[in-house]
């Protein structure tokens, strides 16, 4: 088995700990990743990270993550609304995948509430801010190991 | 602030370990508990659980947590999808809530797709099995402790 | 014909004049209940109040009351919005029926505008405050007394 | 602050003690407003009528009261319904409004449950018969002097 | 029994023979009023019209032919789609009433095909041209004379 | 062009003049047939009626009119709410066809206020009782003859 | 195998035979309860019959019935319509059961024609009445017997 | 009264006992029309069976019935979901009517749920498998004879 | 494995070639036939064609063709919109299906848009003009021959 | 061509200036109307203005524009969301009309997004505050004098 | 004219052969890139393929084909239930466009039933397997060459 | 302050001025871009054009706006119906933005009508063809420079 987990972001998650940190954080993806990573090294894991704000590139990655991935944390962002390609790709593999969203989407407006995403993941995250990630890739690696 | 954390579980969870277990696990409600206090020890909280069939004791404990609670997670089971009562108690609480669904309710029947505790908690973690109690646990102490 | 008047309050009732007092007011079902037992004696009715925070229970005390009461005073708070059974036990009394509803349901969230109760109720009043117990009782007063 | 309580009616209202009398009851217009009369002169406020079948008519009158009235009771009739204009009157204006509704109009057809106008008023009261309007004017009342 | 026979005509009826006669015919209201008279004279009923472009006055309109007319011919135009007062002004009524629209409004918009108006009429006749103010005049005198 | 004017009447109307009286008269089809055939021959078109409750006889029979009739009046009864095969029939007819309804289908059940035939047709005529099938026929004469 | 039948009845049907008896018929639980055991104990089933208002103690009671008994009878009433939490209990249940609502649920308002119960029993049987009861006791002996 | 019971069987119920039979059963249209027989023949009642594939014959069938026969037992199939005529048909019978499902139409698909039939019938039965056919006439005979 | 090829063609299609030839061409089902029977004369099969605007009818010849046909090309016309009958009786058939449409159904009214039928085939080919039966010929030979 | 320009402005305009104006500004409709002049004169057109709160008045004066103006500027207020009259005055007109709406109506409630004008105009600008108007203006000019 | 096809697949869609080839068959887009090959050069036509993940990308190759190609063969994948932008680009070529799914898309999950692609392009074929682009390729070659 | 201004245009308009001409007119996006330049330049700022197909593209040019540009004007173009990442990207930015559609959106397919960029933008201007740009560069500087 592959040993590498891979977390994707979706559009404008480039912008996290600079747009409306009262609301996302002081946070930037490099810290997530720095947080996350403590946890995957504790379990011999290697953590690889992509970020895009194209959806055909999110796709890209996850195919190319077919092969290589034992388990993948994605936060869609905005894509986890429209798009059933992103969806599509997530149903092509077969290793866990867990979604995450650092706000509550269920607390904002109607249109966030439906992802077409969350029909084909394991297990789903949000509102928990930027701890979320830290929870998916635990739930990932429950899931690997044990 | 209080030092008591409060685990809700709604209708038919009293029945966790032996009904379905191929779906929901072999894990009983005290097992969960138990891995839940393992937590809560370490940052010195105290953990009670209360577990109903009926909407009306849920919302009872719920307004009873009010003073005594520090933060609540609550797993509503069916309740989610129907009680506006359960909601506004959940409202009516100050302390940090996270809702927790065993199974990923996004990948079931549609009426599961829409909780109307959601909008009111924290967080939501759905799908990541037994083990989302344990983030649950992680999220509120992040949130109270930090 | 009997001489009693019952008020019904249904869930999360029972925090009035505790929870978010600027939106409720101070006051609490007891001061509602004294304010409302000044017109009752003046026309001679006896009044009697329950609050509950189970459907079942507010179910119970309807069907006691078709043979108890001249007139009921109900505040079904959050089952208005969901209880078929309470729309049932209501429709199946003879006696008129007031609905009252302290905030103005139809300037908050959508699936508060729609209530199960109302089609089957003499009258309904909302958003008069805790006023709105009194013009029910008056209502009640003027269709059993003239 | 101005002493004068404004009473507006709308569509079909001045019809009213003539038209189905046993649903709509035989109290004419005059008659109504000679009853709220009686409780406005207690407290010193002054009480005028408009009843229209015009809508815009109706917005004039709310127009007008914006200055000379310290609060509003209004039956907007069917146009509770249809008219965002009446609406958009209502919430430019700054004092009290309470909306009434002779008959329950949520025990009518489906097109009569729902009032662009409930969302923008302090209180709503139907099916209270014409007594609903002295109800109103008790609430404007205790709005204004308490 | 009143021998008037009363033609109301809604907005933008005004402009009939003028506004787009390849769809609405050459023909005025003076022209239709002209050919309904040949029939009602026959029936020794007298015929009078009416057009406006205000909601309100087709109300008074109406409210006024309650005492004074037989039977009621109404093209509401497009108050057919937007107005409950005027289906509350015709339900009002206790004489017979037959809709008429020139144009087929089910071969048109689809917020053309719901007519508030026609559940409380007697007979609706649409897409029948200029014509079917005829035959509503012919099944009006059916009614009253037969 | 061909002189022949066809009435088909669909499913259920063979029971005209037995079933409900008090709500579709006591005239059967033939005594209909009859009063049209008084207005056809002054014209010296000849009358020719068809009635199944098989919608492929409908069907049938629309098909045959292409070639033979000069206009169709139909009452397509309950098959007016479903039938789209219906409706292609009619669409692909030439000549005028004139709908009719001897109830008015606006006041009746809200799945009969659709017809799927309405769109395609010349004029709709409803709620005029058995008399509409005589405006029918005018129309269609207006039609063809002027 | 367990030889117990299980008869559980929702909100309100204590009152058979009290409620309007020209709807519902002039017998009581008990009667329909002896009826049915002239059934059962010619197939020596037992039969025990629960009643309850309360959602909880409906779910509580059909938990118990998971290992006690070898089929069940269920009224839901108004729980019908609402109650997920209801269906699950059901659902969790592996023996046979079979719905029954004594009135046409179909021919009444349209928020009584879901059930959410439908879908996770065998059979439903409604608006036979009374009679209802002992056709759902001799399709559970059919299928347990047989 | 006529002492003739009629069973009516819609579409694709010909292949009862052929098509899926692991779903449907092995019994065939000929050996529930025996098992009926024993019944009615206890109560003196004659059994006549209809089926076909065209709508437009089983409305004629029912037609025929409305002097014929005392009580009608119908499984629409699928006609159920999309017939407005058969449902025209069996609203304009006198005696009672009994639609029977073999298969539970709430637990297959959505469009499936709606019966038009069932409004206007007088009871439903439905998932019993063909034994439901037995319970629809004893209903019946209850009907009918007590 | 019988070696005979069935064409059902629905509603309105023996009007092919005649019909608004600019649309649907000047072909006619004969015409289509033979230019099908040059394909499976090629695979020695037999081509059977059956038209019929009967719901009933398309039923009983999909019906026969289960034990007689190895596949069926079928267009449905506008029974594809309203017939679950006609989707039982395809379903309850073993071999493959192809659903044929002439016209791009998708480019027309909304109604048209979806197809009861399309779930249960295996193929569907539309905007192809005449071609597509010959497509559709093709697919039955590849998934029966290869 | 007539050198006339009409602004028509809907109900509540008359109060620009004077309510909310840190929402619409401290601009009247006068001062609107000099600001456009500014612009018209330089082209040579004339500048005339109308407001009303009367629908009916409103579709007058669109009438009378008919022949005297070579275009219209119109904020209908209000009345765009639910006006088909005001819609059918404004499509029988033959010179371009541009809607201005003061503020971003699709920022605000659900019910003012869609406006029947919108798709009967030429242009439409919405959110640019009272410059709205100047750019309408020029738009008029640059479709009737280039 | 340009004598070159053009060949579109959308997101996922390269993984043809690769992923679930129990449902999408062993082919990938080489094999079916050849077998198309094999019909076009019999017409002399050239045969392009594209393939990408990207919305973008797509709508470029679109444009591109514009001046370039005779007609195009697309299988937009899971953009067809999503992408405006793509329909639009289609809509701007003038030449014929077939659109291709391999799977039947009516069978599947709601939201792949609707395709904005399809009200554009030509013709649709869906669920014929691989095959579906030699049909798709035979459809444009009858076009361009006939 | 920046003195840029950037304008944004998505999906297929870089077709203008060569698709549809006669709708959407000659003018390219240079053109428009240089009659753009001739109002920034009278206020000293600098005009940047960005055009893609690629959603992400255009997500991108966004975010690098945050921080070098004054305000911006973009035509989402087919995005605006389905791009939740780019409402996510515009509301990101702090400075004034602008929508622009050069036809009537309102006056289209029903999927156009509604624009998720709308309710983040400061102003909305469609169907004044290339000159709503020059509309919307004067807004952002009124905006900017008063």
């Amino acid at each position: 088995m592959a040993k590498t987990i891979l977390i994707i972001n979706g559009p404008n998650l480039n912008l996290l700990g600079e747009r409306e940190p009262e609301v996302y954080g002081h946070k930037t993806l490099l810290d997530i990743e720095s947080e996350c990573r403590v946890i995957t090294e504790k379990y011999s894991f290697k953590l690889i990270a992509k970020q895009s704000n194209h959806e055909g590139e999110l796709i890209d990655a996850i195919q190319e993550a077919r092969k290589s991935a034992a388990g993948i944390v994605i936060n869609p962002g905005a894509y986890s609304h429209t798009s059933v390609a992103l969806r599509d790709a997530i149903a092509s593999v077969d290793v866990p995948v867990v979604e995450v969203h650092i706000s509550n989407i269920h607390a904002r407006e109607e249109f966030r509430h439906y992802s077409f995403i969350s029909a084909v993941v394991d297990g789903v995250i949000c509102g928990c801010g930027t701890d979320g990630y830290q929870y998916a890739i635990q739930r990932l690696i429950s899931l690997l190991v044990h």
